[in-house]
């Protein structure tokens, strides 16, 4: 089944909140509750969230009771614009909608033939997001040798996306091609979502692997004991740069610093040419509850009115990025001429 | 008041697995018990657990129901062992019994008059722990500079140790010296002793900080937030490489690649002249039900079943390193020579 999936006129989504201790699927009929479920993180993971942004555009067409075209196109700006600001760090969900809009903008016939154009967008986009990812996943999976330990950070599947995934897609495909791999899953603080949904994934996909805590990989990468590092990206500037979940710079840094590979894995929608360096994305920095919101062994982890710091992202610098696997295959340095090609090639 | 001490004819401890939802002291009165305090972590911090194997074998010789020293000297070596081997990686805990064994065998005098000769060992190593805390504060606290902001590993403070601390003991001094430090705190997983302990002391001692995900340290580094990186060990090989709490290398990592120094602050008892480099340093891995443990927003955070890695330690490499602060100065490389020449001086 999908992540973000369209049916009975409602956006339907995983509540990726509350796995894995249950599995909920919650439903939208209106955009403004969707732009919510991707600020408070029910869904998340960056083609995911473009996903649900371009049906949460279909869900305002529908809400507008205008049968003029220039009003129910002002409306859906307004929506749009609600859309795109509930998350700044990941590219795709200002690319959805804006692919939608140019969508609703060029189609020239009644309201209710905008409001359709708009729906078959979005309903084209969580399709493709589908099929670009199993390419990824074909070029990523020569990467992998049999009997790899992969090191893995944050969430990347079949959650992360509408389908399969990006980073996890790839460990999936080769595992299904037959590879042994093993993964060693960052927990990811402070959302956990690699302990909480990527271990929750592999389980389903009877991929062997371990939890460990974020701060452990460097352990293992100077062990010898991980062959390679998976992640995915929120956004890529031009260069090369990868903005990711917090934690993948220094994930990057310390398999650099043991001669081990490490591949981000985007659709080039994720690719943001515009940008000429990292330095230039957005990063988001979320409430410091979620970091304090934890409790071990039944107790609270902090002391009562602690303060914390909660940046949700950071950037990994190109230099210490192997190659970024795309739909379009494989894409190494340098950077700056090989990622434009990757993302104007069709 | 002191984090091990003696009273009552007892061992007593704050117990550091309650903190900081209770503060509660625990009392000792067999050696077993205390090994089990120091491999469970009632006790942790290497210096708090060598005075606490101390008094652990001072119990033991009261324990012991033999008026012949031969005999009772056979008992102690059966406790010290038992102590030595509740956990591989602080050598403070070796030394700390060691010491303690010298003087029960060097003792000419009856079974009781060792009694209290150990006793009186045990009650010197923690006497002197604080004082030597106190010589290495003053030493830290020359490279803190006023307004600096500080990213602090796990727990160095007064908990760790048998009073003021090591690393946190630095920082302390420097804020009662007038200046003005900021502390980030790392949580510290999988136990989160930074989260749970550090930010505690640190509301004692009105010191601002915010805690953070280990994984966050890079970003701050990276965006110019820190100045400065503090930690302690848990043994120092004689070439300067640092055993310490899991996630000390990959932050010296990004300290590293951001040109910020990172110090590391041990009592020259953490100094292990006998081992050429880290790599001979046993590290401890604990159970993985440690990195389980734990809720978030109320739910387990890992599928049943999951499976875990937990290595408690890792090592950091000398060149990651930029001095290593004692009650005897500061060390900088090259620390073959120089460390030897430290330890060596009183």
């Amino acid at each position: 089944m999908r992540t973000v999936f369209w049916e009975d006129h409602q956006l339907k989504m995983i509540d990726q909140r509350v796995l894995p201790a249950r599995f909920e699927i919650v439903s939208f009929r209106d955009h403004r509750s969707a732009a919510e479920a991707i600020r408070n993180m029910t869904v998340r993971g960056a083609p995911a969230i473009g996903a649900a942004a371009a049906f949460g555009l279909a869900l305002a067409g529908f809400e507008s009771a205008s049968s003029s075209t220039s009003e129910l196109l002002a409306d859906l700006r307004a929506a749009a614009a609600l859309l795109k600001s509930a998350r700044p760090t990941a590219v795709n969900l200002a690319w959805a909608v804006e692919r939608v809009m140019r969508v609703a903008c060029s189609v020239g016939g009644s309201a209710d033939e905008m409001r359709v154009a708009i729906l078959a967008e979005a309903q084209k986009i969580a399709d493709e997001d589908v099929e670009i990812n199993k390419r990824m996943a074909a070029h990523g999976a020569t990467l992998i040798d049999d009997g790899d330990t992969v090191i893995h950070h944050c969430n990347t599947g079949a959650l992360a996306t509408v389908d399969w995934g990006t980073a996890l897609g790839v460990i999936r495909t080769a595992h299904e091609q037959g590879k042994r791999v093993h993964v060693l899953v960052d927990e990811t603080r402070p959302r956990l979502q690699g302990a909480r949904l990527t271990a929750w994934e592999l389980e389903q996909y009877g991929i062997p692997y371990e939890i460990i805590s974020d701060n452990m990989s460097g352990y293992f990468l100077r062990a010898g004991e991980a062959q390679k590092v998976f992640f995915g990206a929120d956004r890529v500037a031009s260069n090369g740069d990868v903005a990711n979940k917090i934690g993948t710079y220094m994930l990057s840094l310390a398999a650099h610093d043991n001669g081990v590979p490490a591949y981000a894995v985007v659709p080039t929608s994720t690719i943001d040419l515009s940008l000429a360096h990292g330095g230039l994305i957005p990063i988001e920095e979320r409430d410091p509850a979620e970091v304090l919101a934890l409790q071990f062994q039944n107790e609270p982890v902090a002391p009562k009115n602690a303060r914390a710091r909660n940046p949700a992202f950071d950037v990994t610098p190109n230099r210490l990025v192997s190659a970024i696997v795309t739909e379009n295959g494989i894409v190494r340095p340098p950077y700056e001429v090989n990622l434009r090609a990757a993302v104007t090639r069709e």
